[in-house]
């Protein structure tokens, strides 16, 4: 980010240029071009400590882009923020079987407080359902006192062995929804509701992420919940990405903390929760699946700097002129809500087309002297990287229409490209077939019966995995042959090669 | 909060109401009042965790109102979030040897991660300047590199010995900015514009209570700084509650990590860095410095809920037309950017009216089939409970009129309150009368000569310390005699028992 607003004469040594110029790593090398943008679009950096990292400021606001976003959809539901602890004791884990099981291999665990061993460890919160129970059995008497809406934004550390920026870290930073409700059919609406109207809609039309929408296999539901939805993209390596999900924990928390309330119809009975989650991981998703060869691209209306003002000038004399160019645009832009930038700094203009290319400012503008004669200034769209001059009296039109053009046609792209990368499998040869070439890799379609047998001999030969049973089946009938079985099979599930 | 906006018949069993308006501690018990105020207006909970809290919706509505009045002023002036690691290696600590001493009593520490017990032990972050220190020793080259002007929001964990909600506890939300600067004269400025521009000006304006701004003795600066700036705000049983800090670091963190940048002049060079934190602790102040015998109190500009409507009715046909009244009012409100909301809850108004009171709502509406008829409806006032009808056509303006009335008034009484309780000692046997009424605590101006012993020693006997060298003196003269040794004296101190 630029920290000067004075410009200075633009003779920048070449080799700045030509260092960062320098390309990313190919984008068929996924994993090095993906690092390489975290790394050069400054948005994330190791940390000393193993699987831990640090957000750089232009990652950190892109996290509160996603936190506008949610927080905005979370509480139009609805819903109403809190906070729980960080620390939740050991035994807490410990009531729910299944729970305990999930987490207890990823724990981080103070042992150490004020220089005194502690009694009970505590857990360092890989997730808060325990805690939500706790204070749930307190809080909840009577029906009157039902459904219970909070979400909490907090960090979450869980000991990953294998760690990647924003994808997969130890400490991370999400929203957890924990609710409790009066019926069944209460838990399950709101599990629906929280899948659709708020991830679903923010990462569809904010992030311009195209989505499937669905139910996990039981291999791959929440550790604890009775029913896991999902929703999946798809990057552009082909492979899977879960991007927020959506839990009916049935009453088995109720069952585990003890959370009663007395019915209208004066029993007493357990309540229903849910939980629900969406991570920094979006901002994974939001490089993997727009990302292309020259680094970020970034939907307009998440992007912390929409547009960016390249002044060009050689001489002083030029300078001052367009000096007062660039002030006046920035100006109007600004009153009208447009979030601009003018980028002042000593560097070749060259060198900032590259630097704000890499960071996926989907507007650029170039101003001159020339410009200035010819009453006009230059856009540069990074979605298709097409140039044209353009009048100024329009440009803050021009500009809307296009931020807009800009957010919509990277979600058609990602469309596109998904479609163009998703399967149908008949057996287990075809299926097999459509992993086997990495450069086609994507999502293979296929009716599967259910048996968890089925799915780990799948995951075990192909390393793929039921990404979701989707709402949304791309075929009529109702029923087929397991892709591995081949017995009757009811199920049309995607398989996927996932982060 | 009302979870239905359906009405219901207001037939309350009377017990609920006489529970809930059984009384408050006596505010002359302050300690137990403050605890009943957290309990009763639901703003906080104790955590299974020693010295943990929950922060409940209500109170959590509070700390968001915190987080954007500072949020908007940090970035106003010029600073960027982001987000650095929960864990921080224990070796970090050793390297700036003040800062170790400071914190190591109060770390919690994780010795254990994914079962394993780990090869260096990882302090719970109680404070950053570490390991912001490690990273801008990296992210710092040349002085075009800088400032460095970052802040983060995040939860941190100090392991206290005696908690209480919101003004000491083991974890607490805070922000927490670090910058890096080229000059010694940059840091100063900046530790200085934090305090007023950002400090000062939220704590004053929004939360309407008055501080003092001043410097801290070196005895009560903050472990490694040069020079620590503070804002002090006095509590309704007149003891001081420190609302905010800005530390100059001077080169102290530099050395410790070697933050070095090459300067225009060639020189390799150590920057000059400030640290600056406001914590969720600001939620104490709000309560104990407006709050009364009847709840909180809150000023309008941080109120979660500005007015609140509460319907007046016997007979369902009343309550039809109450309902319509009251949703053309809420509308109107809302539409008009109040921050407003109806309670349709089966209580009966008594209990609402003191429920509401209890949470400090600045205004409540009240309408009845008779207002209606009137063409009015009764407003009442949470800051000097003052009751009257006004007519229906001019609620909106008298509502927008009252509630800057009602923030400006609690600021008033706030320094009212100060002024009458602060005093002057010129001597020792003066300080301590001041201090010997627990009815009339105060602050107490006087001269002191500087001496760590003095200070010392007026703490082991009167448990009073200097909670700042204020900016402005209420005295002309520039020097006098120490209150505790009666030597030449420059330095013009509040002294104050203090949360």
């Amino acid at each position: 980010m630029a920290k000067k607003q004075t410009a200075q004469p633009q003779n920048l040594p070449s080799e700045d240029e030509a260092k960062f110029v320098e390309d990313l790593a190919d984008k068929d090398d996924f994993s090095a071009w993906y690092h390489d943008i975290v790394r050069k679009a400054e948005l994330a950096d190791d940390s000393p400590v193993r699987g831990c990292m640090v957000i750089r400021p232009y990652g950190y606001a892109l996290w509160e882009a996603v936190q506008r976003g949610l927080d905005m959809r979370i509480k139009a539901t609805g819903h109403e923020n809190l906070y729980m602890p960080l620390f939740i004791p050991m035994s807490f884990f410990e009531r729910e079987a299944e729970h305990v099981e999930g987490f207890a291999p990823e724990l981080a665990v103070v042992t150490v407080g004020g220089n005194e061993k502690l009694t009970e460890p505590l857990a360092v919160r890989p997730t808060s359902e325990a805690i939500f129970g706790h204070f749930y059995a307190k809080w909840v008497q009577s029906y009157r006192d039902l459904p219970l809406l909070y979400n909490q934004w907090a960090n979450v550390v869980r000991w990953e062995k294998r760690t990647r920026p924003f994808l997969r870290t130890s400490e991370f930073l999400w929203q957890e929804g924990h609710t409790a409700h009066r019926t069944e059919e209460d838990a399950e609406q709101e599990t629906l509701k929280i899948l659709h109207e708020v991830y679903a809609d923010f990462v569809e039309k904010e992030l311009a992420i195209p989505l499937l929408r669905g139910q996990k296999s039981d291999s791959e539901r929440f550790a604890g919940a009775l029913r896991t939805y999902c929703i999946e993209a798809m990057m552009g390596d082909g492979k899977a990405l879960q991007a927020g999900t959506s839990h009916n924990l049935g009453q088995n928390f109720a069952k585990a903390f003890n959370i009663q309330f007395l019915d209208e119809d004066g029993q007493r009975k357990l309540v229903w929760t849910t939980s629900w989650g969406a991570s920094s991981r979006l901002i994974g998703a939001l490089i993997m699946t727009h990302g292309d060869q020259y680094g970020l691209r970034l939907p307009p209306k998440v992007a912390p700097i929409q547009v960016v003002v390249v002044p060009i000038w050689r001489k002083e004399a030029e300078r001052v002129i367009v000096q007062e160019a660039v002030d006046s645009l920035l100006q109007e832009l600004t009153a009208a809500g447009v979030r601009a930038k003018s980028d002042w700094r000593e560097q070749t203009p060259g060198y900032k087309f590259n630097d704000w290319e890499m960071r996926g400012v989907p507007i650029r503008l170039e101003i001159g002297p020339k410009d200035i004669e010819k009453n006009q200034v230059i856009m540069a769209r990074r979605d298709n990287r097409a140039k044209a001059g353009i009048a100024r009296e329009t440009v803050l039109s021009e500009l809307n229409r296009t931020l807009e053009e800009i957010q919509q046609n990277l979600f058609n792209q990602a469309l596109d490209f998904r479609k163009s990368r998703t399967y149908q499998a008949a057996n287990f040869t075809e299926l097999s077939e459509k992993f086997a070439d990495r450069e086609k890799l994507g999502f293979v379609e296929t009716w599967w019966c259910g048996s968890a047998d089925c799915e780990a001999e799948i995951k075990a030969k192909l390393q793929a995995t039921i990404r979701c049973l989707p709402f949304e089946k791309s075929v009529k009938a109702k029923s087929g042959t397991c892709v591995y079985c081949g017995k009757p099979a009811d199920k049309w599930a995607i398989f996927a090669k996932a982060y």
